[in-house]
């Protein structure tokens, strides 16, 4: 494993026990790209008619197999497809070289499992502007297909892994009006994002039934309140990826179904939660609300802007409820905030209202909530009814001792 | 002095020697306010007829003596003027309490020196949520108008200073065609900005002749280039103030003198990368030019995206060249790059051009450029003329033991 440090204590208690999604195998390899013992690519081979749906960062500077994956998913297909992930070089910022390798990989295992290459999806994640021959991918390709088993999802979250300090995975099972649907997902990324080795990647996998665009139209609004919801230090990785593929293989149509859509952003927010519990150098997970924004953009705008705040970030860490910082973040927004609405509070005790400090606040208590490993911060803003939550983490002397190490 | 430690290892060799400014006179005064044994209130009375021109933070929540002063500047008025700063209580987010504050000290201080209420400005910095008592400062006027004298401009940056490690001034003289004027200012603040104590305040003083709608014209474009192109941790004060005021007494017009257009500049270019010299924890000085952009917009919002970087300022502080966090940085800004167009430069060595490493690059010529104190990063974009260049620090532990400590 690729452990920069001694495992967040912010993890969870232990790894969770994975079902089978019906439709999907998986096999992982060590492929020896950067790391020595221990696999460093995954494959997903999914059956035939899988939708494959995907978010992917908005960085002007992605790489080369996230400008392949866009242009891929969410498209009708009955062919089967494949998902093929490698960790320590990330292809990124490697001019038309990088984009040569993409095409390579895919076409060799488009040709292996016999799907056409519009149908098979790859990612790279680790050290950005190196050259990444494609002989280190597809000489691995024979072994992987030859090692698929429906077991395989635990030690595909291990492959994917570069500073994480713990593999990631959830899963949920639920009943529908048409039958049982599971989901199970597996993640990586630990700072928010470091080009170098820190790229948020995730894939989950479903036995439902269900069209690529509405597949499509679920994630990207479950993202919002997920993925899009999280942050470690402001900084976006040129290769963010984040994909869901649905095998159908259970037979349940899952279209409109809101069950299957609450345990699809169920797994997505557990699944992103726990990239912010491994944030480089956390020690605190922090949830920030914003309540009575005027809109939808503004109580984003303002969360946002709290949780990447570096001098709100600082205070938690020193566990000082330091609601001036806040009341700063706020103000530094571009969103419509009126300096004497603002409530905040500190867990659930009211530090601020109407502009000023609040008549009954007692620091202690405040004190006593920041001592805690979980934060929440709650403002209203006093103006409107829209609302959004975000999770973040503490800013600690760990993540300048990360992130000022010399690359070596 | 409030030093939270020892002196910047970037702070200048010595403290300039200062002009006196016609048509201006200082004192300074130990209030008590949150300091012992050292002034923590300056008051600066300005001549008959001075032109006042300022720019203030756009934060939201500003504070009752920003409000103020906004309300006031680049007004005609034949009267005296003042302006008056405290150190130790920033009086925001006080509530009414706070304008109540701004309005009692405004009304004394004009009474006392017989202008106008209109023609007094008062800034207040240092701790926010705390109520300012007007008598704190009101009980200080007498003293401080008796002990008013033109030589006191040094002090005043002293008694104005919360956790600077060291004072800020600088001065120009020049030769007009009409004849000689001088300028002199100073500032303070420290982290960009801690709303508990580091709020930028910058105070500049001339003799020239200038009508007050022209000043606030000059005044807001230099703005740009000096105060609103430094950043130490992206954070935005609620009391951020800069002010400019022409006393007139030299008899010399400046209007459309752009000899004078560049020495205010200067002045304001030079007490800006002071405050970042003082950044908290720095020790790096860090110049940022992005070139080749197709609008100004965009140049500025892409050297800012690399200048507030957590990930790009921890690497600096680290002593690496690690352009693929520059290229990250690029990448996560909302303004246009092509990332194949895309070159980067660490001092004056080609490290990336073509969406790729350079193939003469040497690390090792760019490692030795690190390790200067003054570190500086060329981007250009290749896309069009439009080129923005700011200044900001690096990102280091002792930033985070500055503002992680608890609040005591």
């Amino acid at each position: 494993m690729a452990q920069v440090g001694p495992v967040s204590p912010l993890a969870p208690a232990s790894f969770p026990d994975l079902p089978k999604i019906a439709g999907v195998d998986f096999a992982t390899h060590a492929a020896a790209i950067k790391y020595k013992g221990r696999d460093d690519v995954m494959l997903a081979r999914l059956a035939p008619g899988t939708s494959v749906a995907g978010v992917f960062t908005k960085s002007s500077t992605r790489s080369a197999a996230v400008l392949d994956c866009q242009a891929k998913v969410g498209r009708k297909s009955d062919s089967g497809a494949a998902i093929l992930v490698n960790a320590g070089n990330a292809n990124a910022f490697t001019g038309q070289k990088g984009q040569t390798t993409v095409e390579e990989v895919t076409r060799a295992l488009a040709s292996a499992i016999a799907v056409p290459k519009e149908r098979v999806f790859t990612a790279s994640t680790g050290v950005i502007g190196e050259p990444l021959p494609p002989e280190q991918i597809t000489n691995a390709i024979d072994t992987l297909i030859s090692n698929l088993s429906p077991d395989g999802l635990g030690d595909a979250a291990r492959a994917i892994m570069t500073t994480d300090t713990f593999p990631k995975a959830a899963s949920r099972t639920l009943e529908t009006s048409g039958g049982r649907v599971t989901i199970a997902g597996i993640a990586k990324g630990s700072g928010m994002i470091a080009p170098d080795m820190a790229t948020m990647l995730s894939y989950v996998f479903t036995d439902a039934s269900i069209a690529p665009e509405d597949l499509q139209a679920l994630l990207t609004h479950a993202t919002e309140h997920t993925f899009n919801a999280i942050t470690v230090d402001s900084d976006t990785s040129t290769s963010d990826t984040l994909m869901v593929a649905a095998t159908g293989a259970s037979g349940v149509d899952v279209t409109d179904d809101e069950g299957f859509k609450d345990a699809l952003t169920e797994v997505l927010k557990d699944l992103a939660h726990q990239v912010v519990r491994d944030g480089e150098g956390a020690t605190k997970f922090v949830e920030i609300t914003v309540t009575g924004a005027r809109s939808q953009g503004d109580a984003r705008t303002h969360a946002m802007a709290i949780a990447n705040s570096p001098l709100v970030k600082t205070a938690i860490a020193g566990e000082d409820p330091n609601w001036g910082r806040v009341v700063m973040a706020i103000g530094k927004s571009d969103a419509e905030a009126d300096r004497d609405k603002i409530s905040i509070r500190f867990g659930d005790v009211l530090v601020a209202e109407n502009g000023w400090i609040s008549p009954d606040y007692d620091e202690s208590l405040a004190a006593e909530h920041m001592k805690q490993a979980e934060v929440r911060i709650t403002v209203d803003l006093g103006l409107g009814i829209s609302a959004q939550t975000v999770w973040t983490c503490d800013l600690t002397h760990r993540y300048i001792e990360i992130n000022a190490d010399y690359r070596s």
